[in-house]
């Protein structure tokens, strides 16, 4: 507190140690307490919410001071942060990475009659998980306090999940209907070309660099590389205040187009893999639903939206603007996964239903009388959004990504990657900036890391697939947002915006 | 719509059966499915917070129609669901009810190996539970989908302890510790004869009316009566406006040194049940852990607050507002659980600690930069505290109230609770109305609830016993509201407050 104005870099490394120290000892601490006394177990979860706020924080304040987006700031301090936890031995990491083994062992336990310690026994003889990770595992689940560590994990995965929607949400209330018609057809094209490059890019790199590899095992790397990660642009585009220019709009269409398709991939992919052929129908069938889902919602938007608002008023004047929100925001979620699709389409889906000119209504009283829906919700999202960012930063294993073998295949596959997304944007007209639109739709983020892990669950990727495929993952989702941002601010000079 | 004013209970009746339909179909539609593909599970996690969002307004609205507390509402609307879906035999809803069982079927399981069936059987044969609910917790072990189960409920808690945390903060939030100082004397007072006066007729009302329990049971059933929950009472101040009255400051105080005093009475009477006897440097420890840590804060939030805030604001300056305060809470409420406090004492000291004082600096952009504190945290106490409510009418078994035995048990242990807090108020000075401050301190909510679980997982309950105490807080808890309501709106003709 001497030097009120040390360097930044100063300020910004031995605040950035203290508090991960600080973190450290604290997220450690915890380690080998717990299994004594009538201890509440989301007294743990509030503690990790609370390390993860700080983690967020430091993250977007170094993002800041190197002039970086913020959510790359909040990942890597969860790649950092899971990285010197995961070395600690902390179960809470150890659950995390590998909840589709927990997941595993927790179906075995209830579908045949076995102990924990028979059931991960069996799993991991089929699985092809390094050593010291197997060992971890089996360490785990003869923990007394195991039951403790998953419910901890848990929530703090619901967190995660809440903070997505909320993301998702969010982005869906600043886009209207009719700004996503008018892009409509170059989303499209962007997106049904960023998934046919990289699959056929990536389909046959992989014949030439892994020949060996099965043909399920080429299928399905080259489909991870069709996924694009909405909530990473989405993101940067509004750290930048830029979610209104034609270009986001794009991606951002691009994007949840993407989502749709990409699960579609993934549907026929798995069922590749699990039968040996798929049947036309199923891939149709998917497609009707999705198309059905949207144009039911946007239906609704349009004709029950401002009815349903005024009956909801009748209930509860005062809170109209933030439960009815919130439980569309919930429903919707819901509904998309009940259908097969994933609960961030929902999510984004609900906002874009959501219009403010519903809300007007008489004599509404309360405590957020002349506020926007947006601004009303805002909090949730600023305290649940953060989490996901960090989270999916702590999943990524760092230990396996420093072999020669998965470097030089995420490295091949990440150029691809890049390079499919980048040339998808190649027929877009001359008004719209190409390369932001590009670069847009690069990241994989947790699109890419479910469908890894459906593949590793699958047995189509091997340990080091894996790890070549998270690094895919990784780098594409690292190097969006300072490229983005970059992009962004030349926009910013050439066409400076109202609004800014 | 055609009718656009029928009669108010048609209304109330016919809207209240549609959506409790309504919910009951969904609520039970999840029942066969989830089982099958690759599902998100925290999607049937926000179905569930959509339906509780749709009880709790419901319940509200019936509340207000009926000029009653919004929480009487919203508990009720819980207990009657909870029927319903225990009926329609709701997996959620038997694990919510039977969390205990399920937590001990879960050690057990981890600490010998056992397969899950095998420790259910274990556990249900020393376990005096009715045969049909035994009956549905074997069948629930054998589901396939039992883990997916398991998230849900775990995740529905969560939700629940965040929103009572969130609610406990508020009331912190609105109570300044130099009006706490003010009313100090009188809430300790009414404290501890709100503890000696239960206690003492409860254990010698069990001596009369029982006499073949253990010496064990009578103590148990005596220190439940002890409880006091802040939660009921501080949310029937806040909805009438009232939390600002110096009645409301003694009770709430008095219901904060309950709650310390009631876990060192748990402590204690566990300790006796264990062992045999307790050592009075046990109950010392336990006394001095809490003045220490309600001294530290209390003084961290004198000394440091502004000096951390501006720290805070250097690394995120436009989310200090949201972000401080929200970590706060979440790290308090972890400190109280790691010494043995309750979560909701660390989430009423960190309420106490913020001041809005401490974050008027200058040059804070933002969304929120002109707002308080208390406004901005207000969207994230007005979606989760509610859930909290309905979660616990969810608990509360119907079905093992309406025996002749619980019935007569219940009702005198709940006159004796109601008297014994009533006659605490005594003591009181005249300017203070003693009715509100005695009728303040009845309701044992979930601080009741806590012990009564305790108490059947020590043995000291047994099945109608427990019954009997559940009767008690869920007659306290319904009885205060109305009643407290009743006073109050008296007190306001009699002298009207200014900020009204």
């Amino acid at each position: 507190m001497r030097n009120r104005n040390p360097h930044p870099w100063r300020w910004i490394i031995s605040t950035g140690l203290i508090i991960l120290l600080f973190c450290g000892a604290l997220f450690a601490s915890g380690d080998g307490g717990g299994s004594g006394g009538h201890h509440n177990p989301f007294a743990r979860v509030f503690e990790a919410f609370f390390i993860i706020l700080l983690l967020a924080l430091v993250g977007r304040y170094l993002a800041n001071k190197t002039k970086q987006s913020a959510v790359l700031g909040e990942l890597l301090m969860g790649i950092i942060a899971g990285g010197l936890l995961y070395m600690q031995d902390n179960p809470i990491i150890t659950i995390i990475r590998n909840f589709d083994i927990i997941e595993e062992v927790g179906r075995l336990v209830t579908q045949k009659e076995y102990s924990y310690i028979t059931a991960v026994d069996d799993i991991l003889a089929e699985s092809t998980l390094k050593p010291d990770v197997q060992t971890k595992l089996r360490e785990l689940f003869i923990r007394p306090d195991l039951e403790e560590f998953l419910i901890i994990s848990n929530s703090i995965n619901f967190i995660s999940s809440l903070g997505v929607i909320l993301l998702l949400f969010m982005v869906g209330l600043e886009i209207s209907i009719s700004d996503m018609k008018k892009s409509g057809k170059n989303s499209i094209i962007v997106a049904i070309l960023g998934i046919i490059l990289p699959f056929a890019m990536g389909y046959g790199c992989t014949l030439i660099l892994l020949p060996d590899l099965s043909h399920s095992s080429h299928v399905f790397i080259a489909a991870t590389l069709c996924a694009t990660s909405i909530g990473i642009t989405a993101r940067v585009f509004k750290d930048l205040g830029k979610i209104q220019i034609p270009e986001a709009k794009v991606v951002l269409g691009a994007a949840v187009i993407d989502d749709v398709l990409g699960l579609i991939i993934l549907a026929v992919v798995t069922g590749m893999v699990s039968s040996g052929n798929v049947q036309i129908s199923d891939i149709l069938i998917i497609l009707i639903k999705a198309v059905v889902f949207f144009g039911l919602l946007l239906w609704f938007g349009s004709a029950l939206l401002k009815r349903s608002v005024q009956l909801f008023a009748k209930f509860d004047r005062s809170h109209v603007k933030l439960i009815y929100p919130f439980a569309l925001l919930m429903i919707c979620s819901y509904l998309a996964d009940l259908i097969g699709l994933a609960t961030i389409v929902g999510a984004f889906a609900a906002g874009l239903i959501i219009r403010e000119e519903a809300f007007q209504l008489k004599g509404i009283k309360g405590f957020q009388n002349n506020e926007t829906v947006e601004h009303i919700l805002a909090p949730l999202e600023g305290v649940f959004a953060p989490v996901f960012f960090v989270v999916m930063g702590l999943q990524v294993d760092t230990s396996i990504l420093f072999t020669k073998e998965v470097l030089v295949t995420g490295g091949v596959l990440t150029l691809v990657a890049i390079l499919g997304k980048w040339l998808a944007s190649v027929t877009m007209p001359k008004r719209l900036n190409k390369h932001i639109i590009g670069i847009g739709m690069v990241p994989r983020g947790e699109v890419g890391l479910i469908f890894a892990g459906i593949g590793r669950g699958l047995g189509v990727l091997d340990n080091e697939l894996f790890a070549a495929v998270i690094l895919v993952v990784l780098l594409t989702t690292l190097v969006t947002p300072p490229a983005l941002s970059k992009m962004l601010r030349s926009y910013e000079s050439k066409e400076p915006l109202k609004d800014q």
